[in-house]
């Protein structure tokens, strides 16, 4: 990981994998919406030397980035055509509901660039490229990073320095073979990703929305729901609430809209799982009338230990194991399906 | 606050507030108990010149507080034969299955020595001290604090300092007037807590009890729930997880016996709002097949915006209204009421 980041604050290094050429190609990427993950994705790859251009629509994002020495523009079409003539990869960082649009002016201006996004639901995405035949050009991602606030002033270099980056391969597993092009593509998303420092994971859409609702969708619901719970008994309540009330409560600061958007977004896969939450609880419930909570503390205690085991402790070096591809090679999509049954992080060689 | 902490690692000094005689005397302590809790108690109190002592049952234990320096006893006899004769503040800091045992002890071996205990659950303290008629003596409290160790060796210094320390004064709104002892060891109590640095609240156990259920125990029980529903994602679902799985599961973390001791003490108050909990859920899945989770999200971030109103930002001034009281004194339970009702810190003057 990137281990001189403190001492270069304006510029953020490159981070090369083991197996990765130290001095590959800087193509252009042009990021469309310079919001928090957007812009924060400009900033480190454009103060790492990369041909990176950006579009927002509105004029004051505009002209902060511009004064902040950005490649930006507020004229969409315009930075469409640019990026068409200069081959860039178009990250589409647009909230949800501006993403039908977009990808109609992408169609109309941009008729033959790679395509990605960044958005928390990859499901919807994907059917809104299919709509438009322009899944063999996209391929979608999900740097699983943010902060509590939003817009071009929150935007900070190494947001995703350590971050998971989702790279969503469904076309590879589709029943024709990919043209050429998606490969570049796929390559490109997973080659921008690691230059942030992210740990890039591979995953169908399904896969991720289902593993999001219950790591992250399911997570928010129950915050909210525990921060009404508490602030239901007054004054005192909120008093006596320590570090269990405040971990266990913290996201439902989250901007409301912002969760409806990944809530909403990803009801089927957050319905599935809700649903077995629910029954958990009933069944604590019932178990708790008896005053025996042997079932639930055993379990909860054994699964966030499984889960503590996965993370990083502290040090360097993530635990997670490294699948190296090479995209289109024989046998790729099966080294991708495996990544993604065990969590692990991919490179490309 | 205690701004000097940092500088005297080894002396924790009291905690004068602003009414408080500086030089109040330092009465006798005796700990029943050195866990995490009624160790660092102890440590606290000695270090700071206290004329504090201890018992522990287990002969490691002993070896270990006294090989720290403190004094401490495996003979429980000899402790309550000792806090008997110095007129003693006898703290519970056992577990609570073992508190009927312990206070048989002080009843035969301490007759009239004041009491007081530092379980997570009044409600159930205080039945087993009122079924021994030691009601006229004892004045339960619940310090707020704790780490994920427990042990002699997890004791530390400044465990309390900025913790909210409950106390129990159900005595004082029973049908009698309490004997002069009981308002003593009220203040006791209360003198005890300040001296560790620790925010005094006032509350009847039954209050205090289902404060909790909402801002401790339920949050226990949703960070079980959410660990299994993470875990049962298998492998991707945990290599996705980032803060808001993190921070809500947190405390699945504490070991079982504790999260069953808290909760299934507790049982009463927790089914009350764990039904209140599973209302909102149900209603929220219900709005979630329409797409529409305003209303969960909308009321949720509302609740925890006002949580974070009432805690402390980073500054050393704790932002709580403050209630001066003086035991005993005409109208003084109606300020304790009302303290508990506010949340408010109270001071003894």
């Amino acid at each position: 990981m990137n281990t001189q980041h403190e001492s270069q604050p304006t510029r953020h290094p490159l981070h090369p994998s083991p197996g990765t050429p130290t001095a590959f190609e800087r193509f252009p990427v042009c990021v469309l919406g310079l919001g928090l993950i957007g812009g924060s994705l400009l900033r480190d790859l454009a103060d790492d030397g990369w041909p990176a251009f950006g579009w927002n629509r509105s004029a004051k994002t505009v002209d902060q980035a511009t004064e902040d020495g950005y490649d930006v523009s507020g004229d969409l079409t315009a930075t469409l055509q640019r990026a068409e003539r200069e081959d860039a990869l178009v990250v589409l960082g647009v909230p949800a509901p501006a993403l039908p649009e977009i990808l109609d002016a992408v169609g109309q201006h941009a008729p033959s660039v790679g395509l990605t996004d960044v958005t928390s639901v990859k499901g919807e995405v994907q059917a809104l490229v299919e709509d438009r035949g322009m899944a063999d050009r996209f391929v979608g991602g999900h740097p699983m990073a943010g902060t509590a606030h939003s817009g071009w002033r929150a935007t900070l270099n190494g947001l995703f320095d350590g971050a998971v980056w989702v790279v969503a391969y469904d076309r590879a597993v589709a029943e024709n073979e990919p043209p050429r092009a998606w490969f570049t593509t796929f390559e490109r998303v997973v080659r921008m990703a690691e230059a942030t420092g992210a740990i890039t994971i591979p995953s169908r859409s399904g896969a991720h929305d289902r593993a999001v609702a219950r790591i992250s969708h399911l997570p928010h619901v129950f915050a909210e729901t525990l921060a009404m719970v508490g602030d239901q008994g007054g004054p005192l309540s909120l008093a006596l609430a320590a570090g269990s009330f405040r971990d266990t409560t913290r996201v439902a600061g989250t901007a409301p809209s912002l969760v409806r958007a990944m809530c909403e977004g990803n009801r089927d896969a957050l319905i599935e799982c809700f649903d077995e939450a629910l029954e958990i609880l009933n069944q604590a419930r019932e178990e708790l009338e008896h005053k025996d909570l042997s079932a639930l503390t055993e379990a909860g205690y054994a699964a966030r230990k499984r889960y503590e085991a996965t993370t990083k402790h502290g040090d360097a070096t993530d635990p997670r194991p490294v699948i190296r591809v090479s995209p289109g090679a024989k046998g790729w999509v099966d080294q991708l399906l495996s990544a993604e049954s065990i969590g692990a992080r991919i490179e490309i060689f």
